[in-house]
């Protein structure tokens, strides 16, 4: 499934944040991450960031698309970071 | 359709792309924002954002659903603010 990971994390915390993400995900933008993960690398990852997330500080949200069927994803701007999902829908 | 947000721009322009998001979409964390438009509505979004933006520095991603039929959010940590389009999906 397609899965868009966007973080709101205190910047003691972001580092970590990131580093996780990375290891699942393509990071596309400042706070963004992107990419095709199975269900279980997703509850993984999940697992991961809550580990480490203060929930009483930070957000963190993840949009999950079973399908990318009724998705566009429109880019403006400066080229994103490589690994940009976008270049295959 | 439903709409995501995502921006990463100069510090300069952060507020004025903020705003214009904010006329359009429910702003839901740091630099994320989400909502249903209607395809004009859409496009006069991306319009005034064209127009603020600098190409050459700032990045501005759009997430563009037809359906949200194949689609799920989780939220962790705190609460999203006012406008949350989570609640009904």
């Amino acid at each position: 499934m397609f899965v868009l990971m966007v973080y709101d994390v205190d910047v003691k915390r972001v580092t970590k944040v990131l580093k996780i993400g990375r290891k699942y995900l393509n990071h596309i933008q400042n706070s963004v991450l992107e990419g095709e993960l199975s269900p279980a690398q997703y509850q993984k990852l999940r697992h991961e960031v809550m580990k480490i997330m203060d929930p009483d500080h930070d957000s963190v949200r993840f949009y999950l698309l079973r399908s990318t069927k009724y998705l566009t994803i429109e880019k403006l701007g400066v080229p994103s970071r490589p690994g940009d999902a976008g270049a295959f829908l």
